[in-house]
């Protein structure tokens, strides 16, 4: 090959190529350095260009809302063109519509480390969790295990099932040790704890609960059904972990496109393991739920978690959430993207501890989630600083704080900014915000994200 | 005013301000004549432009899936620029999306005659249904009504409602008098008859139900945890008919914006009236469904239907469904596009008759649906060479027929069309259908869309 002969578009893709080779040798967890380093630099701003949230801000919000690339976007578009010339209602666009579905639940599995059948689409984490809790048989006096951090969103539809199944509901206490949350586990389980739900991280604390240790005692304690099913809500840990759902003992697991996968908003996914199946019945039902059997002419449901499927969806986000998905992986494999991210986690944890401002972590953290609280005013306050100077965090409100998500193309510059702007923010201390600011209550609105 | 000193742009408002004064003077339900049925066709035309199914083909399937306009797309990335530009997390698109969604729901409520606090957003009709379905505070053996010719979807949620706990369902015929349909359920109500189901529109019919008298029976009808509760499957009526939801008498009316508004997909809605909140719970429930309790800082749903919401939606949708009735409202207001609409199905059904095609209806449409029959060919074969022919109808198995669904911007031309193709393929017999089409069960798969 004659270099002088490339065009500079092939000039351009030899360029990556080398160093994405390069980016073979990245060391886990630690920073590169030298020409390395340079390379990252040049691959990560040629990455985070894909990304019009990304232009001129510092962007800390991936665990509540990720950034959507631009050809993501354009695949929605390509979509409807497609729907809109094809159809939108045809033999041609039905087809396409189930292989687009097929395609996404494929796009998840091989993300999650799992078979097609045991994934059903949703709209969102919450969905999915709510079809594991109203689909079990419950009986009255039925225990729920759930550990002490869970979201509000997700507690407040485990007490509504619990109110209307009257069932009881307990807590376990996340502890700092695995060991310790293991022996809180063990100890919170009965002889009739039909379901323990667990977030995989946590979302207020950024802990990585040991799901397959918690998958064992689940499975080994018996009740009159059969045994304790275990609910996991991926809402954190999708798009961060490297997973393998068939091999982790989850019997379900929940998440979503529009967080760390940086896909659109109103997708998600449940996993069904295929033992687990036969536990849960789906709740709400549509077309997409059932098939007429051949023999009699009644409903019988899809094979496997297709069953879970209601009625039309937003499928035109399917290739959305896909083309995220491949951008992601043209990047990195997942393995180097978690090691990126815990790399900038702890580059962010150790700036801030160096700046004198106090982080919840005693340790570098588990995941891309960093807590931190501001001295000389409130963490609502220094939340919409920091938004009028286009650096997006959010405010945590029990225990009050303000959480920091950094993905894998989070960059040291807007580690370093964050911190700066906080130290000027401290220095004068409490600050006039802008009066359409003060007074948004957004942060209660979407406090569960 | 001098027209000469006015723009192309200025000539051309003019011209269709004309148009739509003239308009105002087009008599219900019959065709125009003479110059106003040339400037109908003018608008009409440049209405059409605004969707680019349209382009190119006839379409008759609105019943089953809209063509979505060019600027309700726009609408979608109009959207996503904005949430990537201020956010995507942000204060700023917090209060952003909580303004979509009264935007959204104040746009269905002035469509449909009802107040804010009524309505829900949903992600379909089904999802709709569901909500009541399972927010019913059931006792064994209680029993609920449907019509004989409800959406097997719909139906399916029914079963597996009745399942879970031991209800009983029956079903009442449906009359082609009005009187019969009303005698039928008379019959059919019961002393423990909760919940009775209905469409407004039957999807497989195009009757139009009773939907006040209907009303009235119910509420007449006591039981012991009140009265007999209405649940309408909107589907087929929201978009066409002149809705006034809060006279209506319903306490629950599901509908969805991807038929009869040309809408997206994955965007509906549930009406719920004021005095019928107190007997539904929310089932799926997530963080858009509760508040904090200011006092003992539980869990309270939120005001009216919105404790209905769940949890992140396709919020940049939204936008697509309100551009999509604004564009509708300024071709006409909805009782002179079900004029037309009735002008349209009428003639198709006309000229369908004039073809000695059989149709299933004795009378002019009293919708936009019209069903027909083939003569040489099956139903499936002659839908598929339709769609051979850029012609899109819908088969309909049971009885086995051919669905049009007429908008009110369907034009005699493709009617013309279609009667012309069927006449065709009539008189070569049954066709050679191209295999991968022969092939495609795509009927089957969105059989009850």
């Amino acid at each position: 090959m004659r270099i002088g002969s490339l065009s500079v578009d092939e000039k351009r893709d030899l360029l990556a190529d080398l160093i994405r080779k390069k980016m073979q040798r990245w060391p886990n967890g630690e920073a590169p350095s030298g020409s390395t380093a340079i390379l990252t630099q040049v691959l990560i701003d040629d990455h985070r260009r894909l990304f019009p949230a990304l232009d001129g801000k510092s962007y800390f919000n991936y665990g509540a809302h990720g950034t959507l690339p631009r050809p993501a976007m354009d695949a929605v578009f390509d979509s409807w063109e497609y729907m809109q010339k094809w159809g939108p209602f045809s033999a041609e666009v039905n087809d396409w519509i189930q292989q687009e579905v097929s395609k996404t639940i494929a796009c998840f599995g091989t993300l999650l480390g799992a078979t097609s059948e045991t994934i059903a689409l949703t709209e969102n984490v919450t969905t999915g969790c709510n079809i594991v809790l109203w689909g079990l048989d419950w009986q009255q006096g039925d225990h729920i295990l759930i550990s002490d951090c869970e979201n509000p969103g997700i507690v407040a539809a485990i007490e509504e099932v619990a109110r209307r199944f009257r069932l009881h509901i307990s807590k376990f206490r996340v502890d700092v040790s695995e060991t310790g949350t293991i022996e809180s586990i063990a100890r919170g389980l009965r002889s009739n704890t039909r379901l323990v739900v667990v977030s995989h991280v946590l979302w207020n604390t950024g802990q990585v609960l040991p799901l397959t240790k918690i998958a064992e005692l689940c499975r080994a304690n018996r009740v009159a059904q059969g045994r304790t099913l275990l609910l996991v809500d991926g809402a954190q840990s999708v798009g961060v972990l490297p997973l393998k759902l068939a091999q982790s003992g989850a019997d379900f697991y929940a998440f979503t496109s529009h967080k760390w996968l940086c896909g659109p908003e109103g997708v998600g996914g449940l996993f069904v393991a295929p033992e687990s199946l036969e536990f849960v019945q789906p709740t709400f039902v549509g077309w997409r739920s059932v098939k007429i059997d051949e023999g009699d002419g009644s409903f019988i449901w899809q094979p496997g978690a297709a069953r879970f499927h209601v009625s039309t969806s937003a499928y035109p986000l399917f290739a959305a959430l896909r083309r995220a998905v491949s951008i992601h992986d043209e990047f990195a494999p997942i393995e180097k993207r978690y090691a990126r991210i815990l790399e900038m986690s702890r580059y962010a944890w150790e700036r801030l501890r160096k700046a004198d401002i106090e982080c919840s972590q005693e340790s570098p953290p588990e995941v891309g989630l960093v807590f931190f609280r501001p001295k000389a005013d409130s963490s609502p306050n220094v939340v919409r600083y920091l938004e009028t100077q286009s650096c997006y965090t959010r405010f945590m409100y029990a225990p009050e704080c303000i959480r920091l998500s950094l993905h894998h193309f989070t960059t040291r510059n807007e580690v370093d900014r964050l911190v700066d702007l906080i130290q000027d923010h401290e220095q004068r201390g409490p600050a006039e915000i802008p009066g359409e600011m003060r007074n948004g209550n957004s942060y209660r609105y979407r406090a569960n994200a």
